[in-house]
């Protein structure tokens, strides 16, 4: 007999309805009396479970009876409605196999664990309600991401993990090499041999796509990268990981103002998308991990998001009265707490911050006409701050040049980024989501080592 | 004005008929007489060019006809078809605005170049036909790998890169640090402290995400990734590189035929996908590339793959009287010679070889019941040889247990993979495909340097 998953019971359950049907999944609760019993069975292909209901006309109800959480089973049974119930559906078994057994010391046993507990049990969390939820959300919300930018037209492009380049400038690097390292090739002055290396120079993990994603730009017009992204910073805290995954869409001909029409409708795409193809996952989240998520979501995905500039936003910063641990004055960089003051209490939306002052910003962002300030801009969210960054990318060759010289940047690492410019230059932006961050955000999930399958930070590399 | 793109006129050309537009793009080539100019202009968007026509009417006149080749515009004119010419309709100009200028000494000019001199300038090269056509594709199929996948409901699985555990043993690995390498901490006995490092312990880069797979397939039932792997193996050829991006389902409840199964529907689904998706390109390259491509293509995508066993494929090898460089007797490891041969000239369509002798594959494949094989299988296709590599996965933790002892490796290492098997043992199936090793054998390229963007191969990790 086929076996059906306990997804198509729940979204197509007239058809199996009073029908012998066969499943197969992983005690997730077992109770039993003496002459019947009740499985909660869970297969994997959804976030709740169905009730088995057997007895002792079954020739195995003995040693079934006694099973051990998560041991796995295949069952023949009638599905039969149960209205009166809480569950809509159980399954009264008339064949039960032991597919395979579990041990009874299983650590998932059904009283209730710390977050912190289950991170040490990477391997088995999953199996988990929470983290049932949270991981089947990431899947399908990083199907959003590719399908929001295939429709849209997007090229999905592949920028390397291993970058030989020391030109992305975002922060400290993990080195990467094939040396041994109790026994580095030294050349005369003492230092490291690098020609000896696998690749013969120096090399990192990217922190970034984006320098590369423009050179797709520029060729297809409109890309994006989508792929795990590090830093080597010890930042011990709940929103750092040294590996996560950004999402880096590039595109020629847009101004900054297109960009944020872009990041906008991505933003609210993604939301739309899991509400309706992970409702079960995002109802248990609104009920269990944050009573006001729904109310968030719904607030970022039907409001139209404001803009106003850096400049504008430290007036209001300035004005409000409001005592900042950071004293707030043109030129700074805004901190969490002057971007959730804004989002939450002025405007009680997201918000793109434009137009920064260059000195607090990246080296490739396009200048304004001011000579003070970048065609620059950050989407803050309520309950978070910012969410995306992202820039128009200078394209003038000689203004880029200048940047780079006037940071003390080495004009030789970025020879093919300055030949952009050089043959066929485009006024392009673009902007970078950390995807781990809009899951935080998705879910209500405050850290972010719950939101990775298995989270590399500081001191932890497990699993 | 908005800006309509050059695929929509492609698309929808009856929409645009006789419509004044507004297109942007790059100059493909440029001619000019005196008094008008022909421009083919690409956006990006399409395969293909737009011809631009335009005369001295235009106030610009003579600085449009001057331009480079990769300069950028905006143009604005009125889509006339034209039926008697080899392009469809053109755009007759009525203003054309420089958007960006181009170099003379542009690398790209239109003649031809070999695409050894094409990788020394990666940044550009995506503007060129062939590689404007690989990286689309390349787009196209990673948008159809997701979308077989989320669409049978399998969880996408985002395994991680930096890996602690020493245990997947596929290959030379190479190591991430954040240590000094000019000043590596040692401990009293001179080698390195690893403690000392950001992880507290070795790390390297991931050779495969299966292990990390297989504990999400156990909560998720049917699990896939798709994410960057690496080998830091000196094998300088055209099929291998440091760095690619591999596509490895895990599946619960699932037996070496089910993997069988699923992997024939992926493979002709991506062929399918891509032909109905990218026709221009996959015309392209069955002209220019390689002129078997389509019927290779066909046979793969409407055939239904055959299936025999290692011992048989042993046989027909022996008893063939052909002369192979690697002799054939039961026990040796499959060489592509007899691969292609099995493929090409007994079956003439892709083939699963399965049942492998245990000694020749890993420690987590299936023992039979023989005692000799394991539940492996191979998928063999025409032109290339192996495709896709899978098995069934060892759930006996007494049996995982033995083979890990035989084949000398450390226990402890294995301690959460072995958990799998103690906490509700399921059978289990997976296997693992090469994304460049479809790319190629879809677009007829013969070297995986090129079907990535910017490729990293011993010795070279430009970009």
């Amino acid at each position: 007999m086929e076996t059906t998953l306990i997804k198509s019971l729940y979204r197509e359950t007239k058809k199996f309805t009073d029908k012998n049907i066969q499943i197969s999944g992983w005690i997730r609760t077992i109770r039993d009396s003496k002459s019947f019993g009740f499985i909660e069975l869970n297969d994997g292909s959804f976030f709740k479970n169905i009730q088995i209901v057997f007895d002792d006309t079954l020739e195995n109800f003995k040693q079934i009876s006694k099973l051990a959480i998560s041991s796995s089973l295949s069952v023949e049974g009638v599905l039969v409605l149960t209205p009166d119930a809480k569950q809509p559906f159980e399954l009264r078994a008339n064949k039960i196999v032991l597919e395979g057994n579990s041990a009874s010391d299983y650590p998932l046993q059904k009283k209730r664990h710390t977050l912190e507990y289950l991170r040490t049990i990477a391997h088995l969390r999953p199996r988990s309600n929470t983290f049932s939820a949270v991981f089947r959300v990431r899947s399908v919300a990083a199907y959003a991401v590719h399908k929001f930018f295939q429709e849209r037209n997007f090229v999905y492009a592949n920028t390397p993990i291993i970058t030989g380049s020391d030109c992305e400038g975002a922060g400290e690097m993990f080195k990467v090499t094939a040396m041994d390292l109790n026994n580095i090739p030294k050349k005369d002055d003492g230092t490291v041999d690098f020609s000896k290396d696998f690749f013969g120079k120096e090399t990192n993990l990217t922190v970034s796509g984006q320098l590369s994603a423009e050179t797709m730009a520029l060729a297809f017009r409109n890309v994006y990268t989508f792929g795990p992204t590090f830093r080597a910073e010890d930042s011990n805290t709940a929103r750092h990981a040294a590996e996560f995954w950004m999402i880096e869409p590039e595109m020629a001909f847009a101004e900054l103002k297109d960009y944020m029409d872009v990041a906008e409708d991505l933003v609210k795409y993604i939301i739309h998308y899991v509400l309706e193809n992970a409702p079960e996952e995002m109802s248990f989240f609104n009920s269990f991990i944050d009573k006001t998520l729904f109310d968030r979501l719904d607030n970022v995905a039907n409001s139209s998001f404001g803009r106003i500039t850096y400049t504008e936003a430290v007036d209001i910063l300035k004005k409000s009265g409001q005592k900042f641990q950071y004293p707030v004055e043109w030129g700074i960089d805004l901190q969490t707490e002057h971007e959730r003051y804004l989002t939450e209490k002025v405007f009680n939306k997201p918000i793109f911050v434009t137009d920064y002052p260059k000195k607090i910003k990246a080296f490739y962002m396009r200048e304004n006409e001011d000579g003070k300030t970048v065609a620059a801009a950050d989407l803050l969210v309520p309950g978070v701050g910012e969410i995306v960054g992202g820039s128009q990318r200078e394209e003038r060759y000689d203004v880029l040049e200048r940047r780079i010289e006037e940071l003390g940047l080495n004009k030789k690492d970025y020879w093919w980024y300055l030949e952009l410019r050089k043959y066929g230059e485009t006024k392009h932006s673009g902007f970078g989501l950390g995807f781990e961050r809009i899951l935080m955000y998705m879910t209500g999930m405050s850290n972010i080592r719950d939101v990775i399958p298995f989270p590399r930070t500081t001191g932890s590399a497990e699993f």
